[in-house]
């Protein structure tokens, strides 16, 4: 069957032009694009790094590109942590500091402790303050991680124990 | 005591026209002094997230900057991936085949299940073939999480009970 065209769609036209010729986006398709609709607050481009862990994220036919419906997923999720993220940029400078991206992160759900927040945060800082594509990273990354481990964990004990490799397989794809 | 200068070591001088008056180079100076040096192959910048993730590797002191001694481990470490990734780069493109990156990942010495080896390897390409800063980070990550793994595998079986905090802690931090 041919692929479905939801001409309907308001954002059909805009996934097309992004897409090209082959109709899906790849990283450095959604970083023009994250970068131009100025998604960031900031006038530097959107990290193409952060493009790929979202695709990673989303891509369940591993084609390493996004189709319509994956992409309309990712901009639901990104104006989630948008909003979120500008709650704790009170003074809309495009960044936040360490304590508020700590709340942020408690606000998103996780329990974790104090130690491990000061090491995710100062991995996600750029001297010492969180854009909010490196935002997005960590809560891409945390929201993968969380659920790898809670799909191990299903006697919800709070502990999995994990083999090398599928320690390896977990930690490494995202 | 006051900074040791090792007047007679010939990065000394290099060091510091880098490193610029904090006296320690970060994210941002290294990318361009590793952008400088052509040691990528190709003619794009040498990724900054990269540099992040190997900062992270060296930096004992938690400052997000390398000292000299940290910054000259660094460049032993890129020397010895360098020239294991030209031996797999034959036809020096500058970027290698899954299929030699898997290779690559054997001759580092670990012992990682094809199916992992594809997770990973999906994860670090472009286009379907992976550039030399790609391939630095996914080595960086894979080790630093292989010897977070043994320090908690005291007993060598293969296998570490985690709790959620740390594995939190062990994954987000690389």
């Amino acid at each position: 069957a041919p692929p479905q065209q939801p001409v309907n769609d308001p954002m059909w036209g805009y996934f097309t032009t992004i897409a090209g010729q082959d109709g899906e986006i790849d990283a450095e398709e959604l970083q023009r694009c994250l970068t131009q609709t100025g998604i960031s607050g900031t006038y530097t481009p959107f990290s193409l790094e952060t493009c790929r862990i979202m695709i990673a994220m989303l891509d369940r036919d591993m084609t390493g590109k996004l189709g319509f419906n994956e992409f309309k997923e990712l901009f639901a999720a990104l104006s989630g942590w948008k909003q979120n993220f500008m709650m704790f940029d009170q003074d809309r400078s495009g960044t936040v500091e360490p304590h508020e991206m700590s709340q942020a992160i408690s606000a998103m759900g996780y329990m974790i402790s104090p130690q491990a927040l000061n090491a995710i945060i100062k991995r996600y800082s750029k001297a010492g303050r969180i854009y909010f594509d490196d935002y997005v990273a960590c809560a891409v990354k945390l929201r993968a991680l969380t659920e790898s481990f809670r799909r191990r964990d299903q006697m919800q004990q709070g502990a999995v124990n994990f083999q090398y490799d599928d320690f390896i397989l977990c930690t490494m794809s995202v």
